[in-house]
């Protein structure tokens, strides 16, 4: 059988890709970058789903099946050894490439795990590093370690050669633990490599001073890790508290959901598509509750984590962790009873190497239930009589490391309706060495020698609505105070709901001082009960937006962040909110700001609601060495979709593995 | 052994506290209403703490215990039968009555539940309300129910007796189930009982129209029931879904936490004292972590809950559930496997009868611990090594029913230093009926017939911290972009963090925008590694404040939700934000406001923090019959308390119970 349209491109079908890429470029030499799915169309998958829906279940249509593409990212290398970038789009089917695109020097590709290895080489080989690190002595038993970044915004406007650089830190070999945690030693210091060149071309060096210093002085000694100390958190390094009994979740009667067709899922009366990219990792397709379309398209379309530190380069320091490197690429391989409890459903990937040769990424997306509380509560004080049912939860979740860092990543669905959109933030905050005794005001000292600094983390998730149908509606509700006043509001208690549609594409805040929910609404169809067109709400986190100035290249290369919301028209590829490149641009191109400018009516459209939320992250001690998660949510609700609570037929069941707690814990008398 | 100072008053101790008030007034008819825990003087409970906490564990200190005391509530029903509203404080053990207060006429005492059950049975006597109910043309099988209310705050200051108003609606019994929802069909009629009078003083006649139509006009017909519609959520008169598996949660080694001496639990190096009381429910005093003092006291102080339909009589539709009636009275008994899953621990309360006789209010809360995902994860991504830890949560929860609604309240503790407060609302939202095809401004047509009202739920907790001792200052943080500037901020991506201490008691406001956040500091202790003062952090919810006009009877009562948050400098029995009497009241009188009047210095002072944030609500027809949880947090987090991620010992053991799902749920080939 054919695979559905929505499904993950599979490892042979990427080989099919590489063949034709092969084959279109006979003469050259072809690094990979990525080979994934080029998603249907929507004209065509419009068509193709509406006959799915309609014809029985399992069974989809044969007819109206869109061509199965895989969108195929890679350098042809010159005779100069200068890359020049392509994209091409493959037609599996027919074994052609329909589509080939040849990206200007402007843009660069995102970047590959393997870049990386090439700037470890150059450091190995280069003179001048080697040069520059004899400058440090280390303690005994300590060895260098290069974590490698993404070169960040280009300062100077002149030259746009694609960097890497490499932060520098040591590691205690001492204890024999190759996962002793050397983000505790940093050196001030950072290698840059010219990628075509193969290259380290440039040291940069690190200032490591603190309040009243300058932003350039290098005022450290050559012992500089000897005021540092260690942070260690792997459990053999670490001693463990003694106390904690397991909690065991299990499902004796198996999970409620089911997952058919290889991509569709189908829980408690939700069924969607699921697809794994290399750059938004896990995305939702075609969602819908109950027989009625919510959203065609769901995903994190992008993020940028700039710092606030103002000492060069540190003003580079700004990843955008999707569009720089792939949210897919830097998935984690999920482990049972570790990332999830209970009964599990893992999803693979696929990756290539940069022959193009695909392999398999193994449980890259995990699914799972989970008990979330009370779900609703009612007693009847007459009779005394409660029901009360509980918040179960279907988890689509996957993480990513990005060097130091972590990001859990969710999308929760709830039988009442509700489906959430959940980031967890933890892993080692970034650090650099900060000199004995100092604080700084651009961060935090977390530990001896180490400053963690300023920054913040902004995400930018991507919401293709389809509320009962793919012309929507955004409106905006506030609710505002009104003055006394005699024939209206004779008692001052009357407060006004303000409604305002959002008729051309636009950039809107948060604003929690007037209650503001965004609705994203069916305006042809109207609720029976209410009179109100169907919708979906979501209430935007308020967070703070950047903090870099205007006209700084940290500001000009995220412009997405300027607002909490932005409704734009649909257009076909238009998914990454900060524009397709964002590995060392200078500006914004292609994002969301871009999409706006054309002024779109976006009334009874087909529209794309984009929402933008974060955390200014000023370091706390506790931060360190690993973070406790920070959790945020965008929580998307029915209003007015459903006729009724659409949880009010979960049953009340009681669970009968509950126990009261055994006497011997507890004082003999348990009275208060 | 005497019971510890903070433990909740027993059973016994009440009875001596009863016959000591009997003994009091010995020609007098008492009517009691509440006997509680009078909490000891904080200057003497801080000499016994000290002793405490440098006592062996388990051996309280006999020295330096505070007398044991009861706060008795009554009435004193003189010759004329208008009861006269005393406040008696009873020492214990002397048996001696230590305070007495007789409260001015100017404020009334929390409504008793028995309240209730005089305006019922008024109704049933009374002709007036009687002929009145006969204006309406019940179907077949239809029968009233009354629903008793606080008055609100009266619009007339001339006259101030004591009211209560019946919300009335009908049942249908014709499906002989007692819990068939009658909320489903609201009557356009209000009874008024004069408490005291023991009468229907006045028939209110609410008006049932729409849009453009008069604030008053009475335009429902007779049949005022018959284009309602049923709305059920008791099981067996839904038609309940039928695929849900049981989630089972099973702690085999017994829960991690101990609850010895009757009220000290102690739980993964957190340590405190649990009680109970009528007013604010379940309180918690003395929180510890890893033997440091954080909080001195943390309670639900007030909540109030405005109706925004300016229909009269609907400007007194605003309740004030800790004040008016006692959440703690409201508490619900709560149940195994529906309210919590795993192993729960129950305490019970402690109520009394008219006559003064005390009962026991069995599983008025419930502690037990939760598994919330991930707590912390890093991935080295050269050795491919995964730590990962879970997020593992102890929770004191109490829930409260509210005529038609409920609010379940929590504190939750993680291993990571965290102190949450949670807030779930729930329940049935409150409707009037409205005329066949019609909508309103004042709310959303949930259901055939029924109106429910746009109105805010708007809460107050009160933290009183105790930081590493009780002298704390709050600072508030900032973070400010900054302008470009080359000596500062070359490149613009530095912003700045402003500290502002409070000096003075203050209400002050959340501001996202800003990142603003509030540290509860202690000036008198450092961080070793960043050198910053110890803090506890919150970041208040920047919800929307009451939408009442400014000098209305709503806000006047209300003054409270003038502001996010209030630092007030510690005062004994300063517990209530709105006051101690919010029945009936005109104005907040002694609440926060007043306090802040003071302008007492509230740096290096022992102060007490009030966080303000709540919901507008303006009703889905999701809402109904029963609404999906609301949820709402505020977080208490280390700021540069301790001097690591508190959670790091955390051990990161894989959980044995966790499956793989098995093959035929899903489809064979179980790759994306």
């Amino acid at each position: 059988m054919a695979p559905h349209p929505f499904q993950t491109l599979g490892v042979e079908e990427t080989r099919i890709a590489r063949e034709v890429i092969l084959s279109s470029h006979p003469d050259a030499v072809v690094d990979f970058r990525e080979i994934y799915l080029q998603e249907p169309e929507k004209a065509l998958m419009k068509q193709y789903l509406d006959l799915e829906h309609a014809s029985t279940p399992g069974q989809s249509p044969a007819s109206k099946r869109p061509p199965r593409l895989a969108k195929c990212q890679y350098d042809i290398i010159g005779s100069d050894k200068i890359p020049e970038y392509h994209e091409s789009v493959v037609d599996i089917e027919s074994k052609k490439r329909v589509k080939h695109e040849v990206i200007g020097k402007e843009f660069h590709a995102s970047l590959t795990l393997w870049e990386f290895q090439i700037l470890l080489e150059a450091c190995k080989k280069s003179e001048m590093f080697q040069k520059a690190m004899a400058e440090f002595k280390f303690p005994d038993g300590f060895e260098l370690v290069v974590e490698p970044w993404p070169y960040g915004g280009l300062d100077l406007q002149s030259e746009n050669r694609r960097y890497f650089q490499g932060l520098c830190f040591a590691q205690d070999t001492r204890n024999g633990n190759a996962d002793s945690n050397f983000y505790a030693y940093p050196l001030p210091i950072i290698p840059i490599l010219d990628a075509h060149k193969k290259e380290i071309v440039r040291i940069d060096r690190l200032a490591t001073g603190g309040k009243g210093d300058s932003l350039t002085g290098q005022t450290h000694s050559e012992k500089v890790l000897d005021h540092c100390q260690s942070g260690e958190y792997v459990p053999e390094l670490v001693d463990l508290r003694k106390d904690l009994k397991p909690i065991d979740i299990t499902q004796p009667e198996g999970p409620s959901f089911k997952v058919t067709d290889e991509s569709l899922v189908e829980w408690q009366k939700w069924r969607f598509r699921l697809s794994f990219n290399p750059r938004e990792g896990a995305v939702l397709h075609d969602v819908h509750y109950d027989g009625r379309s919510i959203m065609y398209r769901l995903s994190f379309s992008e993020m940028t984590v700039p710092y606030g530190d103002p000492r060069p380069p540190f003003h580079r320091k700004q990843a955008f962790d999707f569009g720089d490197g792939g949210a897919g690429n830097c998935a984690n391989n999920l482990s049972l009873g570790c990332d999830c409890l209970g009964v599990i459903k893992y999803f693979d990937g696929v990756v290539i190497d940069s022959d193009g040769q695909p392999r398999e990424h193994p449980n890259v997306i995990c699914l799972h239930e989970q008990d979330n509380g009370i779900g609703w509560k009612h007693t009847n004080w007459r009779t005394g009589r409660a029901v009360v049912t509980r918040n179960r939860e279907l988890v689509v979740q996957f993480i990513i490391t990005l060097a130091n860092y972590e990001y859990v990543f969710a999308y929760i669905f709830r039988q009442n309706g509700d489906l959430t959109v959940e980031v967890r933030a933890t892993g080692i905050v970034s650090v650099v060495n900060i000199d004995p005794g100092k604080t700084s005001e651009y961060g935090n000292v977390v530990s001896g020698g180490v400053l963690a600094q300023n920054h913040q983390h902004l995400f930018c998730i991507r919401a293709d609505p389809a509320i009962d149908g793919h012309n929507n509606t955004v409106v905006y509700e506030e609710s505002h105070s009104m003055p006394i006043d005699k024939d209206t509001n004779p008692q001052g208690n009357f407060y006004q709901i303000r409604k305002t549609p959002v008729t051309h594409s636009a950039g809107l805040d948060a604003a929690p001082q007037h209650n503001r929910v965004f609705k994203i609404t069916n305006p042809n169809k109207k609720n029976p009960l209410s009179g109100n067109p169907v919708a979906y709400k979501f209430m935007p986190p308020p967070t703070q937006k950047l903090l870099a100035a205007r006209g700084s290249i940290q500001s000009n290369r995220a412009l997405f962040t300027d607002h909490h919301v932005w409704i734009t028209k649909y257009q076909e590829g238009e998914l990454y909110a900060a524009g397709r490149f964002t590995l060392q641009s200078q500006n914004e191109k292609g994002g969301v700001t871009d999409m706006v400018k054309r002024n779109d009516s976006v009334e009874d459209e087909d529209i794309v609601v984009w929402n933008v939320f974060g955390l200014t992250h000023n370091p706390r001690v506790e931060d360190w060495p690993v973070m406790p998660i920070d959790i945020f949510h965008v929580n998307f609700r029915p209003a007015d979709f459903f006729d009724r609570n659409p949880a009010i037929d979960v049953p009340s069941n009681k669970n009968n593995s509950s126990v009261l707690v055994e006497k011997d814990c507890c004082s003999s008398d348990q009275k208060l």
